[in-house]
């Protein structure tokens, strides 16, 4: 099965977004067994959506689009492919009560611009939005198929997981499975090098992919069914880890390094708690983006300024006075400080500069202290990372979980 | 003058990177006055890169190219231009010169891939790589233009910074200028129901873009340079102000709600903290995002748990036994307790379900309640959002910002 994907928005002719959906799809895609051989982006043109709607089924079996599905006037894209196939456009009742009954409880009068949300190409297959008022469809005529989605990237993702991937896997035939193995602290020219030899396969395939602080290494192998090729997969994934060591933190595209910690966390029965300066946040706020944080997480502190170090958390103010907020030894009492007032069988901080501006005494910016504090006693590292202000904070946020990780399997 | 992009690359399409080159040309296209229809992407295959080449050539005046100018061997759009208008690859001395102290410079050994890249069809105008080996050309044949620019996004907004933007700047004359207006507050349609008659002029022209709990309202004008486009815009924006009154919060593509609500506070020398429950920590991080956030932020707590929120905020116990912790009466205690004991100016506060679970007392998944404590009083908001936790969470964290912006500008 040969696919491609046909964006429309004039926001991204405008450059004011990049093309994420068509990037999620694509790996999808990939994921899936399904050849995609070319994306299309045009604007929110009539004529435009047409011609390139017809020249990408010219080429494939089923082109995926994305976008056009809005409210307003200039959302046409289901409108473009009923035209294609010289179908009526018909009102889906049931989507209609949907968009009503969600309008409603967002509090939003029904507009008549929302009753266009509830029409589709006669015959298509409805599939509903469970995150806002745009359901998509798949079109099926003249031997090829449109699958519509809509824009937004969390829409268009809930659609695609629950609604699409199952459709398409029934028409797939061809079965790759991937593994992806999540490696924290090597980078990825180093990773390269601890593993060039097993690159040289072309079923199983190894890749890496490079995300902030950490790299994703990809085993992926064709065969018939998802056994068959699992068991490619199992011989190559054993000798990654053996090389890798505990550098492996977890597996799997939605793994994430607070998760490696929640699990671990849970399921030793026990909590965390966080101090959080230059991350100002950002620790809490991904361990709570865990569903079930609430069994590990009962509560955790900002302390920006110094003298909330000393208040909230109990930093001496000689601490502060002779090393300064940004040093071992105030990460140190930080993290002992949050464990002791909360309770906590694990309390991580962070105190760096993440810019723009690096410390008065010359300390550079991306220099931060984190500390992991529990019952055995208290582990700091001082990080000196690259980057943007944003990314400095990230990187700081993921070595924290990772520290904590480390400490709770040693 | 029409353009359209064409991107080379498997990665592409194997939705290992997002299309970030097509989106920082299609920006600085549009700035420039140029008029953009489409983007395509192919992956590294000869056949398929001429095939879109030539259909892109079809359509547009220009066509700008993005990737496969590397050292390897499935790097061929310089290769698949040349072949299109029939045209000779040739060696360019003083680029293979400038690679060659590329590579002496980083340590690289020289090798025979690398004089590839000093190869172009002949008659090219040759666009050096400040940044890399690979440099780009743009190639005027048969009435038409192919600017073949390099993949690493580094690479390419320097060449086209410094040497494409110039050549296109000479061959347009137009200049197109546009204002973003950031809409908090207002869905998309009810939007478009309010401008509507806005929407139907050619020049300057109004657009809507949805974001997570915003909408962007976009005011474009093409003219003969960016004052006289500015003179047009800014009746169209006034018009749209007066509309939509206090929902405008900022202007411009780089603003956000917590941008705004910060400089807000900075410029009355307030401060602000938090009291998070279903966020976990999200507000303290956006706003710890901004730069120069310590003004404004001494201190902020995650009180996930009841039990935190009693002993941090003083919460009182029978406010969480007879209303739960989900609640007006509790956001509001949260809020003032942690305005208290602070001693912030304002204090904001947030406690809900953000799924996947809701309430056992069948309170929905979606229901988040906000308080904004100041000393005029406190101001609590029930809010009911729809979607994953994550989206629950960013528009709840969103919500906040934005009633703290509107409490202040009381």
């Amino acid at each position: 099965m040969i696919a491609e994907i046909l964006s429309v928005g004039t926001e991204l002719l405008m450059g004011q977004i990049a093309n994420t959906d068509a990037q999620y799809v694509s790996r999808r895609l990939a994921e899936l067994g399904v050849a995609l051989y070319r994306h299309t982006a045009v604007g929110d043109n009539p004529a435009r959506v047409k011609e390139a709607l017809g020249e990408a089924l010219s080429r494939a079996d089923i082109v995926i689009t994305t976008g056009g599905l809005g409210p307003t006037e200039d959302d046409l894209t289901k409108e473009m492919v009923a035209e294609y196939f010289g179908l009526e456009m018909q009102l889906h009742r049931p989507s209609l009560e949907a968009i009503e009954a969600f309008m409603a409880r967002v509090g939003h009068p029904m507009g008549e611009n929302n009753r266009k949300q509830a029409y589709f190409p006669v015959g298509a297959l409805i599939l509903p939005n469970a995150c806002g008022t745009a359901p998509g469809c798949v079109v099926e005529a003249q031997g090829k198929a449109v699958a519509v989605l809509p824009g937004p990237p969390h829409e268009l993702k809930d659609m695609f997981e629950k609604q699409l991937a199952p459709w398409l896997a029934r028409r797939s035939g061809a079965h790759i499975e991937s593994r992806f193995l999540r490696v924290f602290g090597i980078g990825e020219s180093r990773l390269e090098t601890m593993l060039k030899d097993l690159f040289h396969t072309d079923n199983p395939t190894l890749a890496l992919y490079c995300g902030p602080g950490e790299v994703q290494a990809r085993v992926s192998a064709l065969a018939k069914d998802a056994d068959a090729a699992r068991a490619m997969i199992a011989p190559l994934e054993a000798e990654i880890r053996r090389r890798l060591g505990d550098a492996v933190y977890g597996e799997g595209a939605d793994c994430s390094i607070e998760k490696t910690a929640f699990t671990l966390l849970k399921s030793r029965g026990e909590t965390v708690t966080f101090a959080e300066s230059c991350t100002g946040g950002l620790l809490a706020a991904r361990l709570v983006g865990v569903p079930g944080a609430s069994e590990v997480l009962g509560e955790s502190h900002v302390t920006y300024a110094d003298a909330a170090k000393a208040r909230v958390l109990g930093v001496k103010p000689e601490t502060l006075e002779r090393y300064t907020a940004v040093s071992a030894e105030c990460a140190r009492e930080m993290a002992e400080g949050a464990r002791r007032i909360s309770g906590a069988d694990w309390a991580v901080s962070t105190t760096g500069y993440a810019g723009p501006d690096g410390g008065a005494d010359g300390t550079p910016v991306g220099t931060v202290f984190i500390a992991v504090a529990g019952k055995h006693g208290t582990q700091v590292k001082e990080c000196h990372f690259r980057g943007q202000r944003a990314f400095i904070r990230t990187l700081a946020a993921s070595w924290g979980f990772n520290m904590l990780r480390l400490e709770m399997e040693k």
